[in-house]
């Protein structure tokens, strides 16, 4: 069954508030199973608002509309859906008293422009609203179902849980399902080309593909005449593709590479410590964004070359002789750290993020990694592209992919011969 | 004259991914004078977006469309807009070869779906991409002006500003003006409070509010009869604007909070170091995101308690009496890191940023600062709001301010005993 999405505000339009409401209700109603067909945002304009709904009520079963239901002049809503039904604006008097109750609770005085809120479309039914003054409603424009909610997100979430869902599953059949695979390592482009071919060898299926630099989402969706199908479809080709795309696949769901690279720490019962000069903390930042104290020490920021002597007891003939960007000076510094920290595995990176700071011989994006373990200690040197954010960002993944490789002792270079491009 | 937008994306009507694209076009066409009839979001569906492409055509003199010239099989704007034009899809030689030799740079292998993205509607007019490998193309849709880019934001903003904005410029009829205004230390509520009742004072001032935790910009966007007229009132506005909010302005425009932080210290000629404990990294990372190095030296992340007294010498006597987030830690670790990197003036963070590990005594939250500089040492205490991700972000910021407000003396404690609210 087909749903459809209409978001009306001005601020919207003009780019001042960025809707969120639509993807909500999108996401909702693509877990109940609906087909999202289109999201709109028109202004707070009725002939806008009149002509959305029509176009929307005879393309999909299902529309959910969030927005201009307020108390203010230029709340619109309830007045359009009236015009597309061709009926007048009527008090609903429950509504009106509860308003009124939640007035007087609030110690407030009502205004007139309040009781304006509880005039809905005559046939309309009201969906109560516990958080917030103004009443949803509910009609059928043609054949669509049609919902009216409050725009603010904490009311719209309220009458979707309170009214809308209720409602909509029991005309919803779920005959679909998806897994979503987590990759790092190949470009959008190699992951397509690994899986051509699969969506002919399977009916009903789609392959998303979803680019969040540096990593690339792979979706696998199946719709099937029962869920159960559906599932079990899912899971075989999802199989398929991490066979095909091998190492790159590190997670499913909601993983993160970074939580990725702490479970293979966890596994070997090492703690990380790192020491950063281009990436400037962000290795850290990234495996600290969520609780990491059982795989992570600490490090060292090293952004000048002062510090890397200094914190780290990098020595200054190594510095001198070859330069803060060198294999010699990325081994000093992991090895530097890893007695530092005490830890059991280090890692280092020093590069030239850019933009300037380049030279022929060392151009911007050349990239050294180094990582010290109990086996020893190995340097990885490669040229990134992009722009200072991007080469900063990869050049944190391919160090912390080198640290989960050296922990999972998959030595696969492939993996990271490819990791470097867009 | 009338604008739309239209974003591509599976992802997008499935809510996997919020549309961000959207509000961004439909800010950046209203910035240049146009009405932004209605934003629409589209599935991945050759149908739905010929569809959409007629509709939208039909109602605006303009049309920006972002999303579907990737290189997988999902991928379907360009044949699309050509089915919609009633034209073959053609090869573009120029992108062809622009995409050949950006692979080229890049050492990598050009793969054969990478050619299916220089494949142009006949007619259309490429443009070209810096920032990716899929150039954008432009085409008439009967009257209608119609711009293709890819959905990644970065390519799309660049070929906003090399192609798009350019090209509208000349057909728009400019009269606005907008002045951005940068604020961090101010919650939204209490922005939008400090300057109720100026629009009220200037005919044609819309004041436009942009949260990005933690910051909040101010847009403020005049609509004259002529644009000296709305430039001459936005900037009387900018200054009322400035007035009012105080020290909370940090900047204008395209500047960035680390920016004005690296200002600060490099106006007293001092070179910054950090010891950051619950923020992880976050700290360098911010200070890193542009050039920093006449500013910045480095630093530590010391999570373990190992680290502080191994990387930091942090007496162990004092972290078992006070615990690591204490007052006499925070302390000892600014004063460790300045030694250690001999810098001018450092900063420490250590707290609680959670879900776990919060205590009735030292709750989630609760943050400690150290600023050790020429004149001394001070230590800051507040127990933030928020998830932890808000936790870590507002704490490297707060530590931020303090440090530029030490390097401005400007010690302005008012500011910051708001910064930490909502």
């Amino acid at each position: 069954m087909t749903a459809a999405v209409l978001c009306i505000g001005t601020e919207l339009t003009r780019g001042e508030l960025a809707d969120t409401n639509g993807p909500w209700l999108a996401a909702r109603l693509t877990e109940l199973g609906f087909q999202v067909a289109r999201v709109e945002v028109v202004p707070d304009d009725e002939g806008e608002i009149v002509a959305a709904l029509r176009r929307l009520s005879e393309r999909a079963s299902v529309l959910v509309c969030s927005g201009g239901l307020g108390p203010t002049t230029d709340d619109l809503t309830a007045a359009a859906v009236a015009r597309a039904l061709g009926v007048p604006l009527v008090c609903h008097e429950p509504s009106l008293e509860a308003i009124r109750r939640r007035f007087e609770r609030a110690g407030r005085e009502m205004s007139p422009s309040n009781s304006k809120q509880a005039e809905l479309p005559e046939g309309a039914q009201a969906l109560s609203n516990a958080a917030g003054t103004a009443p949803g409603f509910a009609a059928f424009i043609g054949d669509c179902r049609a919902y009216f909610t409050p725009g603010v997100p904490r009311e719209l979430e309220h009458l979707w849980e309170a009214h809308i869902a209720p409602r909509l599953r029991s005309v919803a059949v779920v005959t679909s399902h998806q897994v979503r695979l987590r990759t790092f390592g190949l470009p959008e482009s190699a992951v397509g080309e690994k899986l051509a071919g699969l969506e002919e060898q399977h009916a009903g299926l789609t392959l998303g593909y979803r680019a969040s630099f540096p990593e690339v989402e792979v979706k696998v969706h199946v719709s099937a005449t029962s869920q159960a199908d559906a599932r079990q479809t899912a899971l075989v080709v999802a199989e398929e593709v991490r066979v095909r795309l091998g190492a790159a696949v590190y997670g499913e769901g909601g993983d993160t590479f970074p939580l990725a690279v702490g479970r293979a720490l966890r596994s070997r019962g090492w703690r990380l410590a790192v020491a950063e000069s281009c990436t400037g903390g962000l290795v850290g930042h990234l495996l600290t964004r969520a609780p990491a104290s059982d795989f992570f020490v600490g490090g060292a920021i090293v952004y000048a070359n002062s510090a890397k002597t200094r914190i780290l007891g990098v020595n200054e003939e190594t510095l001198r002789a070859h330069g803060a960007v060198s294999p010699e000076v990325a081994r000093a510094m992991a090895e530097g750290i890893r007695r530092a920290a005490e830890a059991d595995v280090a890692l280092s990176v020093t590069g030239i993020a850019g933009p300037t700071g380049g030279t022929p011989e060392k151009p911007v994006g050349l990239v050294h990694w180094a990582v010290a373990h109990p086996g020893g200690t190995s340097v990885t040197t490669r040229v990134l592209t992009g722009d200072r954010g991007q080469i900063q960002r990869l050049a944190a993944y391919v160090g912390l992919s080198l640290v989960r490789e050296i922990a999972l002792e998959e030595r696969s270079s492939s993996l990271l011969r490819v990791a470097t491009s867009g």
